[in-house]
């Protein structure tokens, strides 16, 4: 079988269907250099569940229930270090309004039965003494927890190799290209030109700082805040790398903005006052593979025997990877689809008037 | 005769000496990689004339009356393209506190005799349409100019070549080391550690944008702006570049830090809105040679013949390296120290105890 996409799902995919015994060729020119080079590694399925999604919801609880083992396993398979950590998020609103905002989505997310506890300024500041006096409220979610991507694509790569699947440096233009029996589309943006498929580049910007003398942040939660109106992320590793993120936007291009920057740093420093004293190590844009519905394309091609689509995972990706490779090297070898697959499948976007990709 | 220091001094002082016929090997590992590399190129000696500083006040308008024909020869002697630019500069106040604040300065400019003519905002606006319309006030300083200090660094290194010097890749631990008749020291910071001159790092951070889609700036103008306390400029390449700049800190670190970034980038959209759309392209520290009067050591060492140093250029390197190169090339090829020299003399550093370098 062929994958085309060496990112985290592509390589999952890979090490999952290898280790089933498949000979398996992933393609990509550059491994991990696509949205998951920039990506902060949120494993977020209550901040992350919106309004009008919930079966994109579902999706990510019982992929962030699949964390845990899939670390674990990945972990025992290299050895690799993934920065997999599980201290939970904090979700803090900077300003009245901003809480206000917050707390609408926090109430709905606790209307889904998802674990998500307010807490006042004084809790939210026993949790995390660096947040800024001037924070009005926030809320826990214990169960988002965070990977550093970077390390999770080397360790996959090192996994994937060792379950016997081999990567092939090669650029893939078209699907017919390939002598595989079955083909695995995890190409992010690229599922567009290569299988027809709507997914839209959505730009993402995204700040590297790094705490001063070596040690670690002085902060071990993510934090998510709403600060004067900006969403931003902010993910300490212990490495002492936090990643601030990150801007939304239909673009196409991945120049860094002065703007983008600019307003990363103001709510970022704005939360955390520390921040300000941090060295800014990296400055980076990326696409992420968007769909028309928020929600990742997994499963067969409609009037394409043998192709899969493993793509548009969108601000998920790294969340949907355990799910997704197991799901789809069960459909792979087995046969059998996951009724968790069925309102992803690519069937979804066809029109009455037929297949729109054909 | 071993000049130490491939910097735009060192590199015209070799310039110049290799074009009167002296053997010349200029010792440096990294060419141009120090405070130039940094550096904005502001030729200012108005907006440079601070109280108390009147000496040095007048070595820049020296120099700064130097830089055309300076400009002219080394373009003609290189054919390089040095990003020489003389459409002057605006200097700009947000506020009211911020004009305030600026035209105590402006005031002792002109008593000094120096060229700063006070503008309304409407004039500032109709010499730069693109500048906030909030700004308060403000003037214009048409013969404070700007160059390329990265492109004037290559060109010396071509122009010095050219003329016969040789550029040599080594380090310079030991002035003793050298097997020179006359040595120049103009090393920068590391005039101290080699020289045991009273030169100490100032740090300075900068931003570097680029205007969009490969054309130049929207404005022509340097701008020097003080905005809501915040000390910025913004040097328009025709290349589309512009250089935000600079913090001034006495730190001898050379990393970037979240907090000068975001100060710089707030100050920066301040004044001129339409920033917020280039793209960030790098953000760099240096280390200034500073001095204990905020002026250059110029002119031979105390105690150690044949040893004269060009070094303590500070925030005046690259307006000062044309009568930095001339007047230290006469020295050495005459003998006969120019007048202009003499408040910069190493000796001005010495104490009644003696020598504090021996």
């Amino acid at each position: 079988m062929a994958v085309v996409g060496a990112g985290p799902v592509g390589l999952a995919i890979a090490w999952r269907c290898a280790a089933r015994g498949l000979r398996v060729v992933v393609h990509d020119p550059a491994p991990g250099s696509g949205a998951s080079w920039v990506a902060a590694g949120m494993l977020a399925p209550v901040a992350e569940a919106y309004f009008g999604e919930h079966e994109l919801t579902g999706l990510l609880t019982a992929s962030a229930a699949r964390w845990p083992a899939f670390a674990a396993e990945l972990t025992e398979a290299t050895g690799a270090d993934l920065g997999y950590r599980t201290d939970g998020t904090l979700l803090v609103g900077l300003t009245a309004d901003d809480l206000a905002e917050a707390r609408r989505l926090w109430a709905y997310q606790q209307g889904l039965g998802l674990p998500v506890t307010p807490l006042r300024p004084s809790e939210l500041r026993d949790r995390e003494p660096a947040l800024a006096t001037r924070v009005r409220g926030g809320a826990f979610a214990p169960t988002d927890h965070q990977v550093d991507p970077r390390r999770l694509v080397a360790a996959l790569r090192t996994a994937a190799v060792r379950a016997g699947a081999t990567l092939a440096p090669s650029a893939v233009d078209r699907l017919s290209d390939l002598d595989a029996g079955v083909t695995v589309v995890a190409a992010g943006c690229g599922a567009a030109a290569l299988a027809g498929l709507p997914v839209r580049p959505v730009k993402g910007q995204v700040v590297r700082l790094r705490a001063p003398g070596g040690v670690a942040p002085g902060f071990r939660h993510v934090i998510r805040g709403y600060a004067d109106g900006e969403h931003v992320y902010l993910v300490p590793r212990v490495d002492g790398e936090v990643v601030v993120g990150a801007t939304v936007e239909e673009r196409t291009d991945t120049t860094v903005t002065a703007e983008a920057v600019l307003r990363l740093l103001r709510a970022a420093v704005d939360l955390l006052p520390e921040l300000a004293g941090y060295d800014l190590v990296e400055t980076v844009a990326g696409l992420r593979p968007g769909t028309p519905d928020n929600a990742p394309i997994l499963g067969p091609l409609p009037g394409r025997p043998g192709v899969l689509a493993a793509t548009g995972h969108h601000r998920h990706g790294i969340v949907l990877t355990p799910v997704t490779a197991d799901l789809i090297a069960d459909l792979i070898t087995t046969g059998v689809a996951d009724p968790l697959l069925a309102p992803f499948t690519p069937d979804r976007f066809t029109t009455e008037e037929g297949n729109p990709w054909n």
